[in-house]
């Protein structure tokens, strides 16, 4: 069942390591097959070294396992909030990578410094507020999706493919399992130089011009885009 | 004798410079059998490289070596008193992992700023004080392990498994000697990104809120805990 | 056509990964040929892994594809202005390397603070102005080889052989495509220093003695230079 | 001639890279043998992929090159000065390690933060002043060497085996070559922790109390050392 998701979505999966996104089995990705209205994920606290495309989950869009022996991720109803709220994304990864993990801590929406962020993410990178008690009692991961939803509601999630959740970690999602990973590298990428660049200059405001972030996202992602060898 | 145990502690001793926790030889782990009132830990000194199954050293708890040509770590008095005054623990180790020592040598209990620490460490992780001139020149490393028995007096060792040492460097402990250097692996992570945190964020508190402490440590080691495959 | 420089040029866009230069395609190498008229780059968007010499573009001086079917790198026209109006130099590299896009980031000429950038660069490496929205809209990548040679007016750039973009990253040059890798790992390496040293000492002027800097950059670069084997 | 001496300064260089310590060919390495009054240096701006114990260029005393058909490092007068004046030390290193050269580019010394310091370095690693103009335009790389001494008459050079040359970069070294770069790497690792140290706290000196400098540095190297495996 869904043999070449799984591939895929296992092939994501084991990007994570050697992105060094990933400390032991610190995230998971997942990829859905929107016709058939399922999505597979990795399973919960198997390590990479172990994982085989089999070992991947199927899930339905009620949350129910439609195949599949080991318990999905336990971010997985975080996953399904997403999968339902953003209809055009097609996967999705979680990790605890560092430098956006720090900015999640920091409660803080990493601002667009420069154009290797402004060539995938057009402005800032939101983050999410924490939940609160009765949020976290019942429902806690399904909640989490509801919470970066909330901020989405005046964005376009294929523009900004990414956001933090406070005190915790890093969401990227992309058109498929590949591109979400491939996002999350440059969330990761720009959290770390962002850092560096607040220790630079602390005095000021590093914030790219709108000018150049239009460009620089447009002339990868725009209707006259010219970046890369045409689609 | 213990050969068993012998080669889990070697495995968890090579498992430190592979996650880049030492430089040369700072760092040792040990294991102990309940049942039979001895531990296993690594020589003083000796190379990793070199290091075989073999060269490891067997001490009951009294401080006497049983087997073994070589001298046991000179951390060994310090694993003794955490093993007699821990009684739930099956390893431990001592590393001078960069991020967990620079926080030691600042004198600093490491916050719970994310859930990244709260899925293993439920709460600050803390910091022993000095010994005194009188507790170091007449049995350091024993007094070593003493002060940081001190600090546990109103803390469960099993949900706080690690401290700082002030101008020292971290240890470790778990329900075996694997477990251990997991743990080891945490600290540091966790040392990292709340260093990166604060760097970010200097003029609020990140903490973690209780209640999202409380979950994360409990979805992973409480009663109802549902992370992973089940046990 | 130009098979000797297309594989040097391949072999320096090569060393960026492996110099860790580059993520993912953020990078581009080009190495010119004075007497043909003609550069030789990378093209537009193609992974390091899949990445031959014959896959590389040649370009004129007017900036026409004289041979190659993909598209050449989408900041060829930065490189070609550059090698209009610095007429010394052989090869071009844009990266988008950490330490140094964060200075870029931070809007900041990297201060010569001691002997690592006094063997390469001889004084500040200056950091280049935003574009105006008028720039940016019609020929924004010959605008950002304009800007740079706007800052190279009272400035030697074989004596300086590299410059910062404001929010954007690094360029660097040098007598062929290899030097001027090598120049760019001397960058990184510097901002990644002078970063440090001012988090060390943020109250004084770390800037090296001019006598010490004209000392290691002519010891070098001078008519009577005597580091190496001689030429 | 001195064949054994070239094949362990060779070893000892060639650990250089192994080690992170160096980029390109910035850093090098010698090795006396003080009964012929010769020693062994790394010749200047040879790459360490292509350097083989032959290429060793030995010297005498008095400066002379008395085997081997390559000119020796640049820093060859520094070396020569060392052991001179400190003739109890058998290697000497130099690096451009990035994290002990932006103490160095600070103007800072190191201070003793922490036992993994204490263990080898008993005290703080002390800062070399600047070269005044007329000491660098005649014989700068002898005058290096001289205000190196000058920093320790009031210092034992093999209690403290290192220091640091201001808006330069390190020096260490030890009994032999592999000492001297053994203490190269617990510098570089020293400066790294401890400005994260600082990072951590500002408010405060984190500075090792002086019994346990005393007890770490002793337990290692004093009459009645315990560590390791005896001699």
């Amino acid at each position: 069942m869904l043999e070449e998701l799984k591939q895929a979505v296992w092939e994501a999966n084991m990007e994570l390591p050697r992105r060094n996104l990933v400390t032991f089995t610190w995230g998971n990705v997942s990829g859905i097959d929107r016709k058939a209205g399922l999505f597979v994920i990795k399973p919960s606290g198997v390590e990479y070294e172990e994982l085989t495309p089999q070992m991947l989950v199927v899930m339905d869009l009620d949350g129910n396992r439609v195949e599949g022996e080991l318990n999905p991720s336990s971010d997985t109803p975080t996953h399904l909030e997403l999968y339902k709220a953003f209809t055009e994304i097609g996967g999705i990864v979680h990790t605890h990578s560092p430098h956006a993990t720090a900015w999640a801590q920091a409660g803080r929406a990493i601002p667009c410094y420069g154009t290797t962020h402004a060539d995938y993410f057009y402005g800032d990178i939101p983050c999410a507020r924490n939940l609160t008690s009765e949020e976290i009692e019942a429902g806690y991961e399904e909640n989490t999706g509801k919470s970066i939803i909330e901020v989405f509601q005046d964005k376009n999630p294929v523009y900004v493919p990414g956001v933090l959740c406070k005190n915790h970690g890093p969401f990227a999602w992309g058109k498929d399992a590949a591109q979400a990973v491939y996002h999350a590298v440059v969330m990761e990428e720009v959290a770390k130089m962002n850092l560096m660049t607040e220790l630079l200059n602390s005095n000021a405001d590093c914030r790219t011009p709108k000018c150049m972030l239009d460009k620089h996202f447009m002339r990868k992602h725009g209707p006259n885009a010219y970046y890369g060898q045409g689609k």
